[in-house]
């Protein structure tokens, strides 16, 4: 696929409503960066892997969607796999891909059973399709935390991050659904790699991701919020991109 | 558990709000019944079968929400079969009782292939756990309608019922998220019968439904609705209950 950049304006985060900054949740432990503009950078399809010391983030499946002519769209959710001292998978795929999960967790050695964390950046049905292959795993599907049929409390529907450790954040971004979330990765090779579901559509999603949100407002002040605090986006139907500021 | 009954208002379908009624969708099909009080009466354990000439209605699990002494919530969805000229199952459960569904669907004579529709009422964690036994069914999870990765545009988003044939329909009925759905079925010996994942947590809710709701607002109008149109009515988290009308 082509490489492509465009230029996004970075608004200041002291013009955000109160209300949906209150809502994402992701500068609470970001400083402030000066404002200006963003440029994001889409990588190549041999660019999907992000190591890192403590953490590395691997993207096993590029999420894709391609309207057909028959008015159909086909569509897929980026799968993404965090490894470390735990194991995290991010989205699940569609239920039409099991093998293809399966296989690509066996490739880097793993067995669902490995997973000990599956954030399913929100509900819609190409993103959490595979949940069930993680029956033991604590599971977060938007602003749901559980482990079998235990549900904890959590303060993600408030606003904040469910942090698993010092470098993995699970924060709220709401906008394309009300209860999506990205995943925060901290210290990779990259910097901060945001696992950000259909906060982004892709890399160039302007005056597409529109037409697929429930609250453009709210998810524009989440789209703000991850290009002011990520080095790297790996969006829900694109390949990752890189984000330059000034 | 003990019979519960209670009696709600039925508000006027005229005083509902525009935009709110474009979005259940449920009232194009039905003829209007006059307003007044309505009662709901919970059905018992051993009620939970609504036979049919063409199509029959059974929960295989009655969903709970049990509130813990730690804080916790022990919850599992309702997961409900209709059986007839087609197969269709509503709601999943959480992904930590896939065995159990494939032991009440084989007590059936039924393969997960044997379903040809699998709807989510909405996309949270336990109703939409096993969504993967499923991958050749359509599936419909909110407002997506797909086979595959194939996803095939709907009117759901816009209010209107996705119609399966003279006897099912998969209507809009949002609040507790904003893409809900409802499944309804016409023609059982019990009448109208209403799949209603969390539209209605159990029989007696008041007081306890809007916590969990993304849109009371929205909700409650998708709530009179089905009160208007629907004999039995499948909640999310309770037993079956009638709908008795003056």
């Amino acid at each position: 696929m082509q490489r492509k950049g465009c230029k996004r304006p970075l608004k200041s985060p002291r013009r955000r409503r109160a209300s949906a900054t209150d809502g994402t949740g992701m500068s609470r432990t970001d400083g402030e960066r000066p404002t200006g503009q963003v440029q994001t950078v889409e990588l190549s399809r041999s660019q999907v892997d992000f190591p890192g010391e403590t953490y590395s983030v691997s993207v096993l499946k590029v999420g894709y969607c391609l309207p057909q002519t028959d008015g159909t769209f086909r569509a897929d959710g980026t799968v993404t796999l965090i490894t470390g001292p735990r194991t995290v998978l991010v989205d699940t795929g569609g239920a039409w891909d099991r093998d293809f999960l399966l296989a690509s967790l066996r490739e880097r050695g793993l067995e669902p059973a490995d997973v000990e964390l599956v954030v399913g950046t929100h509900g819609h049905s190409d993103h959490i399709g595979n949940l069930g292959l993680f029956p033991t795993a604590v599971t977060i599907v938007g602003h749901d935390v559980s482990r079998g049929d235990t549900y904890r409390p959590n303060g993600l529907a408030g606003g904040h991050a469910y942090v698993v450790d010092e470098h993995i954040s699970v924060v709220p971004s709401p906008g394309h659904t009300g209860q999506d979330v990205s995943v925060q990765v901290r210290g990779t090779s990259a910097g901060t790699v945001l696992v950000a579901g259909d906060l982004f559509e892709c890399c160039s999603d302007e005056g597409s991701w529109q037409h697929l949100s429930m609250n453009t407002a709210v998810q524009e002040v989440s789209r703000q919020e991850a290009l002011r605090t990520a080095d790297v986006i790996i969006p829900g139907h694109g390949l990752p991109f890189r984000v330059l500021r000034n």
